[in-house]
């Protein structure tokens, strides 16, 4: 069951048990929802894409993406985010290397930059002569991160929608510096999450990742998350079935994840996330 | 144009025209994107929902929202989230009362709590007797944060797709610890948004909400979004006309967002967010 899971081509999967197979590995099969809909198709298709064709994207298509975005909900309308559209390749090389050196940052034509921005109304408090104070509060910088995180999902569905791929680049936050100064982010603003966009290498694609069943993440009423070991000891199984099935290295979930929280070591820079904050001031008070 | 946009009906605009120009009021149209599709559409037609019929949920749909929100990208598929889902009245009044006393809260058949959760992984770690040091630091914090926002906003989306509406809770924020104590969150857990879940009560629908122009928002290649000012005074008239047609109190939106950031007693409890995340044993180093 496991095994066939992640051999579902979600182009061509038309049922939605096809899709539940492939995400959870069978388990739980909830009866079929009430109205069954391209969009909650399309939502449970989703795979990262590390393969891109180079080609550039349709005119306007950027546009559309960008209307996705600010269609998602913000803050108390507060728009606290903005986002820098790359496309020169050096820019791209660059961003890159600062990045981890994923090779798909290169290839992806397009990559987003995602920003937590208290700039803009800095700026307008600053024309207005009136006190920002809160802005330099944790929960201030918190809420930019959340306005960029759901303006990004936002665009990621859209693309998919458009027949493109996605993947996140939490790596652009390994060197913060780095990347304000490669794209002159002023005071108030960092670097959230990357996004690389373009057309998915149909001779190289993507598969549907197995998730940890429902039962791992979703309590009701008060948390309390079902038996962890059990359903991680399975987890760790529907994984390395599915590493093995796309040809790369064979590793358990459990160990692959608590590796890359060892240490500080581990987390390729961003164990001085705090220092780079405060060198761009953002509210962390 | 600025004043009919908020007219348009977005379950009957069936041109991508009419629902870009409910979001913008007119301005940039860019040539429709190549192969217009009913999840783009679903997306640009988002508004928040905060008048709900309060019957139960139709059974199924609550696995389903969590299979599109486990559907969603997580940073090295570490999955540091989970989400609590409130349906009985008397927590969902005890969270309405903690989250700014918001009746939609109460309304809503279904309350979710979206959470950052390293405790999963920090079970696994002391099961292995293995160091987890990296947790303890603030990006590690914030990938929980991430993944956690990627989540909801599927879910979000999802909801929507099943003719459902929602709105979130940024004000779960303001009273952390009452929070944690009512869903029994461990350390390495905390609430980061609440989402309501219900369907729309249609004697008192909601509109789309302009935004700002793209150019307030997006750069090309380097950070520089095009003269704040001339584009706030137009948004501001955008949405005074906006409140003015859904009878709200009218308001300049650049006052009401400067007056939201004032100072700390304007953040309604959220300035004391590092204290409650340091209670909770969030990582903020």
């Amino acid at each position: 069951m496991t095994k066939a899971a992640h051999r579902i081509d979600p182009d061509t999967a038309h049922g939605f048990h096809d899709l539940w197979q492939a995400r959870y590995g069978g388990g739980l099969s909830p009866s079929p929802p009430a109205a069954p809909n391209p969009v909650l198709q399309s939502l449970l298709a989703h795979r990262s894409v590390r393969a891109f064709d180079p080609a550039p994207l349709e005119e306007g298509t950027l546009e559309w993406l960008i209307a996705a975005a600010q269609s998602a909900p913000s803050s108390s309308n507060l728009q606290t985010w903005s986002v820098v559209a790359v496309e020169d390749a050096e820019r791209k090389a660059r961003l890159a290397e600062f990045a981890g050196n994923q090779g798909h940052v290169r290839e992806a034509p397009l990559v987003l930059v995602w920003l937590a921005d208290l700039a803009r109304l800095r700026g307008l408090a600053q024309q207005a002569q009136v006190p920002i104070e809160g802005a330099d509060y944790l929960d201030s910088s918190l809420m930019g991160v959340i306005d960029a995180v759901l303006a990004a999902q936002n665009a990621v569905i859209a693309a998919q929608s458009l027949g493109l791929g996605t993947v996140y680049l939490g790596a652009i936050r390994n060197h913060p510096e780095r990347v304000a100064a490669e794209l002159g982010l002023p005071p108030g603003v960092f670097a959230v999450v990357g996004l690389c966009v373009g057309r998915p290498d149909v001779s190289r694609p993507a598969a549907v990742k197995p998730r940890l069943p429902q039962s791992a993440v979703l309590s009701r009423e008060r948390y309390s998350p079902s038996q962890t070991q059990g359903h991680v000891r399975n987890y760790d199984a529907t994984m390395q079935s599915f590493y093995a099935s796309q040809g790369m290295p064979v590793a358990r979930w459990s160990e692959h994840s608590l590796a890359r929280l060892r240490g500080p070591e581990q987390l390729k820079g961003r164990h001085r996330l705090v220092e780079a904050l405060q060198a761009q001031r953002i509210g962390l008070r």
